[in-house]
């Protein structure tokens, strides 16, 4: 019974059997109770909680919080790789529209098209609902980058704004040791100082 | 259901929140079948690892498959603090002995005294069974060796060999990035060279 849980951890992303052995050891040793609410609150979350039928994120009901608000701005949608992507933006506190997730990016050698990542469903959505502005939050990896530009080609037919998130230095980052595409990025996307 | 496993997993050690979400996110897009795997190996092991009632270490029988063996030498008794280290000295091969684990070092501080490591048992164990040397194998801490020292002294009134593990350089360790207190003690347990 030790040996199959230690084996249960290491499903977890990251997590060797030494991570694993401490992990089973403290809840054993420490933590029984944790141990068991753990268990208890994994059964829960892997039977009930679903996909948002509108944005695709995690979500245990129908709609998520997003898609069911009526205060959030309905004409922007954001288009993020994964549903913690959105919890990233949503602390930064300054966007007010609704999200579209992908759930990954294109990768045809793994198999995952437009129809894996709901692109389907993201182009009916600006076929039929108000929206005005649509951003491309994917990373800004290769794979990012492509699937952003997949999108952007495929949202032109539409007559809505198409934008890109920023990218360059981070805040409180240094010059010195930014790499060469971040400040090509950074100077190549440079604004007027006023 | 997504926050509370959030929570739930923040119980481990080391999890804090970014990477509670990680695990969350895995397991519900990528893997839900090895989440409920993990929560049954959870409840099983909970409910049904104890402590081996002579050497104290974590197990699902009463006696432990070292203690229950007949092929270990009885003679011989490796002190050491959690279950783990047992692992780890198991795959070193060299011991063929049994073992007692403290579950942890001596802090009166925290409420840590003889008792709660059954410093008690280990004295009737070497009151009662034909024990020839006790080799105590707690950590290189200010902690691991008061306790090592406690164990000493209380053993000293029986008739039995009295060893502490070796300290000095790791093997395949630089002596220039070693320490100073490591260095300090290779040096003063310098051993005939032949």
């Amino acid at each position: 019974m030790i040996e199959p849980l230690n084996k249960a951890f290491c499903a977890l992303p990251g997590v060797g059997s030494k991570t694993a052995q401490r992990f089973v050891y403290h809840l054993l040793e420490r933590n029984r109770e944790g141990g068991m609410n753990l268990a208890k609150a994994l059964v829960d979350a892997m039977e009930h909680v679903k996909h948002c039928t509108s944005c695709r994120t995690l979500s245990e009901k129908i709609l998520c919080h997003i898609c069911a608000s009526e205060v959030r701005d309905a004409s922007q949608l954001c288009v993020v790789e994964i549903p913690t992507d959105i919890h990233a933006i949503e602390q930064s506190g300054v966007y007010k529209g609704k999200y579209f997730v992908l759930s990954g990016y294109l990768s045809p050698i793994d198999g995952i098209g437009a129809s894996e990542l709901g692109l389907d469903k993201l182009e009916q959505k600006l076929t039929n609902q108000n929206i005005k502005e649509i951003i491309l939050a994917t990373n800004a990896t290769a794979e990012g980058e492509v699937t952003a530009h997949y999108i952007g080609s495929m949202a032109k037919q539409f007559d809505i704004q198409i934008t890109r998130i920023a990218h360059g230095i981070p805040i409180g980052g240094e010059l010195e040791y930014a790499d060469i595409n971040t400040i090509a990025h950074a100077l190549s996307g440079r604004k007027k100082y006023d």
